[in-house]
């Protein structure tokens, strides 16, 4: 058994694209749902043409797209309106992430659908809330990082706030979207009943920093940005540490946790200074923080003589919390992510293989697996034959 | 309706703490499972005392903790380890994130417990995967957030790495995780059967960063560090600019996309530059690559004079993608987050009145109720009480 029967059965009439949108109906594909991405005839989902390789789609949208089926349909055109509706009323869910009010422009929107099939499930992604000062605006994971507060929070003590590199304002956001999905389907298996579900990517972004509100409301002042450190607590020896090598990830980062003095003792037994295991200037983290680039440089004197991996081994040996900071090749060219499906290669049709990261979530030992993003109107036919077709009861 | 009785009915025996296994069972939890956080009688969960005002829990508890109810069990007596078995027995799901190998070391391993209660879902949280060369090592966020690929592509081109603020590597794989707890219980619907379901927090970080991983294989290079820009590609004008005040958060992003040209037009004519719209030197996004320092003084000419929310308002209302770099303290007294249900105020019987972010997914409007953290073993009689009476027929 695998995770990729989870959502058998269940219809995602899917009107997303870019990532935010995407990423929640990819993890709904993974789990086992039929995903049928609505593309425009002229191109579909703009992310297809990120950076594309010559006359194929690109990396990007091979990464937010897998296990769907693409069909498409003109909206501009009363026949593919007409067709929409028609599928809206055989789907469980509906997931769309266009620009403030356009959803709604189409006809399409949560009351006109919901109308036509009570039982579904109807999801939007905006940049802001409804509500909100700005909720015309448009929104793309910077901008969702910067009202979000991720960006105040990122960066050096003294130093100009920073984006961080993963997408939080995007796939953070459709992670949310796709646990209340679900849960919502859940639920109609008990009600019958459907349900409209909105997220903001503004709003998302404070899931993913509770512990700097937690420190706002602590200290009483905004949380500031603190390196490779915490917003919690600054708690020395811990950041990200220099090691043999000099390239650009050759680094280590090493945590020593306040909640188990070990930690540091363990250290000073791997770096060769045990003699100051009961060194009052040393043995708290009170004393180390007022002794901090000394802590930090009695590390970095370590670290600088070994490797990254051999750094991150011995240290995890002696049971010090400590990890090698690796780049997307060595992610990627690990034979232990290949080897335990984290990581799976697809045969795209125009691609050829490609390596991509899978659901990471194991079920029974394993994630589901991956299977390519479709070409543009692949599943058209096939879709409006199964879902539309007499044997489903709506007629075409 | 809303989202709080989407799970209701459905029972969660929480053996977790900190924050990458509390922020899935609070998920849960919000979206209206009946979750039982199952505590040590010493001290419980640690992040209770994560910085605590004299005399309570930690505010840090409070974030990850809401809507669950405590117990406390001594699981290193046969009496304690007696009842959860039973408990387990009664549960739908079980989540843990202890350090590796310690809950089978307490018996409580998922052989054991499902081998008890063959329809449970087993859930586990791990800093590496099994079969993982680290997989007996310790983690945290920032351990997850180094070998998870994070940090080597947050910071500066030409700086070392940098951990991104928000917890992604905790909360991003709670995330993950619940999702695909809910959609295993989704399953079990249809088929009653189980289900062991892992996450390893280094596997959970490539799913916020696969656009670096598109990079990666489009360029066959380790995809390196955009500061404020993007790792698909670098586009000028984007980035964060100075405003008005010189605060450490007065800045505002702006993006100006390469697939709708519209953008640098529009910016044009917000900063007064109208007579550069047709000049070749910038009219593409290859040609102001070329003169990347340049543009961004022009804009950053025009935000220098503005403070950060007019300039989010001015560049908005014209159709350019921009937001202004908020921090805790602006988000936390924002008064539409409270008055959306963003935000929510707590009565809290130690701490009092608490302002915090409540689950940011809107369901018919309303983002779920927040109630408090419990205290420590709260509902130990009352939870033994209803699982293991006679009337629930396993027996206390």
């Amino acid at each position: 058994m695998g995770g990729e029967d989870c959502l058998s059965g269940v219809r995602v009439l899917d009107l997303t694209q870019f990532e935010a949108g995407p990423s929640c109906t990819e993890a709904l594909a993974w789990l086992g749902a039929e995903v049928v991405k609505v593309e425009n005839p002229s191109g579909g989902d703009p992310g297809r043409a990120i950076n594309p390789p010559p006359g194929a789609d690109a990396h990007y949208f091979l990464q937010y797209n897998a296990n769907k089926k693409s069909i498409t349909l003109d909206l501009k055109t009363s026949g593919g309106l007409s067709l929409l509706r028609k599928l809206a009323q055989q789907a469980d869910v509906f997931v769309e992430n266009f620009a403030p009010g356009a959803i709604e422009r189409l006809g399409l929107g949560p009351a006109t659908i919901r109308a036509l099939n009570p039982a579904i499930v109807y999801a939007q992604v905006k940049g802001f809330g409804a509500g909100s000062p700005f909720e015309n605006n448009l929104a793309f994971d910077m901008i969702a990082q910067a009202c979000g507060g991720p960006m105040s929070i990122t960066g050096e003590a003294d130093g100009p706030p920073l984006k961080p590199g993963p997408t939080i304002g995007d796939t953070g956001t459709g992670m949310l979207l796709a646990v209340s999905v679900v849960a919502a389907l859940y639920r109609r298996t008990r009600t019958g009943a459907g349900e409209h579900i909105e997220v903001a990517m503004q709003d998302a972004m404070f899931q993913y920093m509770r512990g700097a509100f937690a420190t706002q409301t602590r200290t009483g002042q905004p949380t500031g940005r603190a390196g490779a450190g915490s917003v919690l607590a600054r708690n020395p020896p811990m950041g990200i540490y220099p090691c043999q090598g000099g390239g650009p990830n050759d680094y280590v980062y090493v945590y020593t946790s306040r909640a188990n003095p070990e930690h540091w003792r363990r250290l000073l037994s791997v770096i060769g200074r045990e003699e100051l295991r009961e060194d009052p200037r040393y043995a708290t983290s009170a004393a180390r923080l007022e002794r901090e680039a000394e802590v930090n440089e009695m590390v970095a004197a370590w670290t600088r003589r070994h490797d990254k991996y051999e750094a991150m081994r011995v240290l995890g040996d002696a049971g010090i919390p400590a990890g090698a900071v690796l780049d997307t090749a060595e992610l990627l060219e690990d034979p232990s992510f290949a080897e335990r499906g984290i990581m799976q290669t697809i045969d795209h049709p125009t691609i050829g293989a490609y390596r991509m990261p899978a659901w990471p979530v194991r079920f029974s030992g394993r994630p589901p697996p991956v299977r390519p993003a479709p070409l543009l109107g692949e599943h058209t036919e096939a879709v409006l034959a199964e879902w539309l077709g007499v044997a489903t009861g709506a007629g075409a």
